[in-house]
Order: structure tokens, then C-alpha cells, then sequence
């Protein structure tokens, strides 16, 4: 049987949920082959403090305890710089910046980048690294819609780095050949994490089937063979962030539909699936296991995870949410962590 | 009381359905201020000969019977230059062109239009026109996809008319800007319907509302935008199609939703609300009633119909269909058709 052994899995991006559902699916973390995770902070309400970022923790620690939780910081007007410094010695790994009104729970994200430079300022200085969700709210005058959201966010991408040259900005989810260049071009300090869902669907696929629609949504063939082309290239600033978003079934089929993607339990196996169809199985290891860490600056591990060719269907449904390549086949089967 | 009284009003692209879908709609074409119409030939079966175009009018002709009907013909390889001579002895108006599987009923569409090079050159001769549903099928390996399908398929639409001068071809719903320099650029034989609901919507409308999804799908805002100004420019290659394409709510609200938007007994109120606000209702006559008749050699007409600026609000539903701008308010309405 041909088997694939990697260490342990970072996942750099991921929604964990509140109540119930988080109850359900950060359980499933492990089972998705994730060891470490980042776990994002537009619950309800936002974790804007450290306090509230160690209760969550908490709370999600009591029913994923083989699961190392990374805690974020929903950037926002109520944030202080007393509360970053705070926040670092507490160990809450990063903060977190939704532009206004383009994802779920982000009613409350930022509008101006430029107001929360004394936060960019002392998080350079600690070594807290900024998540971004790179879109720009849509806005017809401007020629903004949720296919362009993310190209026309760029410019304010770089023009942070370049005011903050020192501070860590992660580009979340990229979606665009546009964002591929642009984080490719920008310093040692920038990179982006890249979505199973991302490396495997365009436009076509999410317009006939809302568990495959989230935002920023997925685009042109030519974007996602941008995406493939730098993971398979191996580039050290390009690193997996699974974005795993859960919504219950019915949100998803109703009008509108929630937007999120949910991959969690199937991480894994579909991206080894997705590696071996790139011809670059060789290539996931780093993606998933080394180059997070590095740019994070995350110890490094001597817990491995073995991967086995062999196939099976991916559940149509766990609890009540519909997972990517729900019914599907995959060729790739967790058999061993240790 | 502002009013303007318009001549009789021709919607060059129509879909009327069949059995009680047609029984529904096909009295609503005089409702929504329209006396004249091309009718769509995707039915089932699709319409091939003369003499299913002549029974498909009757059918129609008995529950609309104050609607002037202009028949057309479904391109496919069964189609004969014996069937376009018959056709155009019999009024049938034009041969419509189905990409293959790009939209409703194309399974049965054209693959490769050099095939039809003999049809397209009785069409010539005889001066039928020729009506394209201008997108190619999606193809990640091609880079295309319901984004860019009408851009791709642009270069094809110049190599017909480059190879027939003297067909007079009709791109049906532009969508793109790229569509619109395109058409403007080639000769006086070849022109572009517009719909109202690519006057109104982006891509972002239809992502949250189904019941504004079609194919091709609405755009970037820029492409709104082109399309706006070249039917505010006045240009007489440029003119009214609706295909308004009505499906049964569930259906439309299904996973996933069939393509269509249903405008058809709201379409003047609609048109006329849009032209005011974009400053151009002195346009609306030579859109609705002049340019597309003048283009086809249609006759003049001494009817008119009569529009005032009064609020009213859209239904929720027209029978089992939902139509574009659902409880939503216009503010024109017809007051008189003489």
C-alpha cells in the first residue's frame, strides 16, 4: 500500500463556531488530520479581548483536547494597545481584520485601514502577526463586486507592508493570480494561506451548489491554476489555511445562501487527493506542516500523520452540515498518527 | 400627470414555454406594454420546421391573441436549405443559434458553427436572420467559464460575419463590455439585443436571489456600465430583447436554480423607470419601438402606448412565477394602449 508520512498539520485558518455547532465540529479537527489551528474570532459577539479569547478557548479546549488551539483577536475600534500587549503575553497568536459587511459576522469589521496604526504599530513591535480578509466591500460606483473584491484590495495590502514593514500580514484565503503576484512580490513578511476548497473549485462549481459558495468566492480557471501553480511550486510564503467555515444545511440552501465551505473532517485525505492529481504529493508536506510554522516562527514538532492510498466516500452529511465533496470519492485514507 | 406615449413595442427575444407555462405568460406580453415578439424555439421538442413554428403560433396565438408573433427556428443539423426556403415563404422570422448546454433546452445546440455553413448562406440569400446565444461552454482547460463565456466567444461572432457580410446576425442579451465594442465595431448587419434585467443587475444580485440569475450571467458592474451608456448613446444597433424566460418559483429556488429572469408583464413600467433614472427616457421610443424593427425591415406602425410616472408595486408572484423586481416598487405604469 503506498503511504505518505508528514508531520503534524497546521491549519492556519479555521472557524470553530460557538454552542452546539462548535461542539460538533471541533472534534472533527483531528479527524480531518489537523493537529494545530488558528482559530478565528467572529463568534458571537467578537473576541476582542484576551479574556474572551482564553474563555473560548476554553470552551472549545473541553471537547477537542488532543487539538491545539491558536487564539485570535478581532480587530476593531475597542482595541488598545495595552490589550495587543496583553494579548502576546496571554500567548493569543494573532489579530484578525475583516474589512466592513463582506463575510459572515463582519457587520462589525474595519472601514479604514489607516485608523489602527498605533495597533499595527505595537503588534510589529511584539511580533503579533495581522490576518486579513483581503476584500474590499462591493460598491457598483467603484466597479467592486465580490469577483473583483479581492484584486481591488491589494493596493491596500501593499501599502500597509510599506508602513509596516516589520509587521507579519498574512493575505487569508487568496483567491486571484492578481493576489498570487502581488504577496509573491512583497517582502519576507507577507504571505498568504491557500484553501483545499480554493485549489479545486471556479465560479462554475459554486453557482449550481451553495456548499461550494463562500466568500471570497471562488473565480477563473486562470485564478485557480494560479493557486495550484504556486503551491505546487513549493513557495515557502504560501501555506494552507482551510478557511473551514460550517453552516447548518438549511442556511446554506436557503436564499441567500451562508457563505463558508466546509472541509474540516476531510482536510487531509482531500489534500492529498489534490496534491497527487497536481502531481505534486511531494510538495504537501511543507504546504501543510513546515512553512506556516516557519513564517509564524512555531516550534517544530516530532508528532507525524500517515496518509494511505485508499479510497472512500466522503459522508454526504456530518451532523448538520454538508461538507466539500459531499457523496464524492477520495483516493486518500488517514491510517496512522502518532 | 408626466407621460410619454412610445409606438408599439417590439421585444426582439422571447420565451413563451409551452401547455400551461404559455397559457400564463402569453397574455402577459400585452400587460407589460409589448405588441410585437420574437418567440424563442427551445421548447420540447425544440422547434425545427416551418410547421412546428406555424402549430407553436397557433398554440399561442389562442391565448394572446392581440400579440403579433415572429417565429423562429432551432439551428440544428436536421435543418435544412429546403426548411430555411419554406420558413421564410411562411413568415418564420429568424433561426435562433443555441451554443451547446450553455443555458435552458440547449442540449440539443449547435457545437461547431462551420458545420452550417450552407444554412447560413441560404439565410443570407434570402435575408433571415441569424440570432446567437453568444457564449461558448464552460472548459477550465480553456480558461472559460459563465464569466468570460461571451467574451470567448466574440472572436467566433467576427469570423461569421467576416465570412457572411450579408447575414444580418443578431448577439442576443450582451452582457459584456467586451461584447458591446465588439458589435458597435462590425457592420450594419450585425446587432445586440439588451435585456432590462442586464440594464439593472450585477453579478452580485443574482449570487444573493436566484430569481435573478441567467444565463449569460450579469457582470462587473463596468460591464452594467457599458451597456447602460450605449443604450443611453442611442445607438441603433442596440435594442430591446427581454428574454424574459420564465420558471416555476420552485424550480428557480431549487439547488441548483434554472436560468432565467421573468420580466415580461412588468417590462415597460421597468424599461421606463430605468431610462429616467439613468436620464435617458428621451432614448426608450428608439430602443423599445425604432431601432430593432428599422434593422429587421419590419413595417412601421401607427399604435401607440402610453406611460405616466405613477408608484405601483411589483407582485411577489405572477402565478407560479416570480418576477424580476418582486415587491418592489416602479414608478411607471402604463395608462393607455391605442
Amino acid at each position: 500500500m503506498e503511504t505518505i508520512t508528514i508531520p503534524m498539520v497546521d491549519d492556519f485558518h479555521l472557524h470553530l463556531r460557538q454552542g452546539d455547532m462548535a461542539k460538533q465540529v471541533a472534534p472533527m479537527v483531528a479527524e480531518g488530520g489537523v493537529d494545530r489551528c488558528v482559530v478565528m474570532p467572529n463568534t458571537t459577539p467578537m473576541i476582542t479581548t484576551t479574556e474572551q479569547a482564553m474563555a473560548y478557548r476554553s470552551e472549545l479546549q473541553s471537547v477537542a483536547p488532543e487539538t491545539e488551539l491558536l487564539m485570535t483577536l478581532y480587530l476593531h475600534s475597542d482595541l488598545t494597545v495595552d490589550e495587543i500587549e496583553k494579548a502576546a503575553k496571554n500567548a493569543v497568536f494573532g489579530v484578525k481584520c475583516y474589512p466592513r459587511g463582506v463575510t459572515t459576522n463582519s457587520a462589525s469589521g474595519v472601514e479604514d485601514l489607516s485608523a489602527y496604526a498605533h495597533i499595527f504599530e505595537a503588534m510589529q513591535k511584539i511580533g503579533l502577526p495581522l490576518l486579513i480578509h483581503g476584500e474590499v466591500p462591493s460598491n457598483s460606483s467603484l466597479d467592486i463586486c465580490i469577483m473583483n473584491a479581492e484584486e481591488k484590495f491589494l493596493p491596500e495590502l501593499e501599502r500597509l507592508h510599506s508602513k509596516f514593514p516589520g509587521l507579519r500580514i498574512v493575505l487569508e484565503h487568496a483567491t486571484t493570480r492578481a493576489a498570487i503576484e502581488c504577496v509573491k512580490g512583497l517582502g519576507e513578511n507577507v504571505a498568504a494561506t491557500i484553501t483545499l476548497h480554493h485549489l479545486e473549485l471556479t465560479i462554475d462549481d459554486w453557482v449550481v451548489n451553495p456548499h461550494n459558495y463562500c466568500k471570497p468566492v471562488a473565480k477563473y480557471p486562470h485564478d485557480r491554476d494560479a493557486i495550484r501553480a504556486i503551491v505546487s511550486s513549493g513557495h515557502p510564503r504560501f501555506f494552507f489555511g482551510s478557511d473551514s467555515a460550517p453552516h447548518p444545511q438549511d442556511t446554506k440552501e436557503k436564499i441567500p445562501s451562508r457563505a463558508g465551505v466546509f472541509t474540516t473532517p476531510i482536510l487531509l485525505p482531500a489534500l492529498a487527493d489534490c496534491f497527487d492529481r497536481l502531481g505534486c504529493l511531494d510538495k504537501l508536506k511543507d504546504f501543510t506542516s513546515t512553512f506556516g510554522a516557519q513564517f509564524h516562527r512555531l516550534p517544530p514538532t516530532d508528532k507525524t500523520l500517515t496518509l494511505a492510498r485508499e479510497e472512500w466516500i466522503v459522508p454526504k452529511i456530518y451532523g448538520q452540515v454538508v461538507p466539500l465533496f459531499a457523496g464524492k470519492k477520495l483516493n486518500w485514507k488517514i491510517v496512522e498518527k502518532s
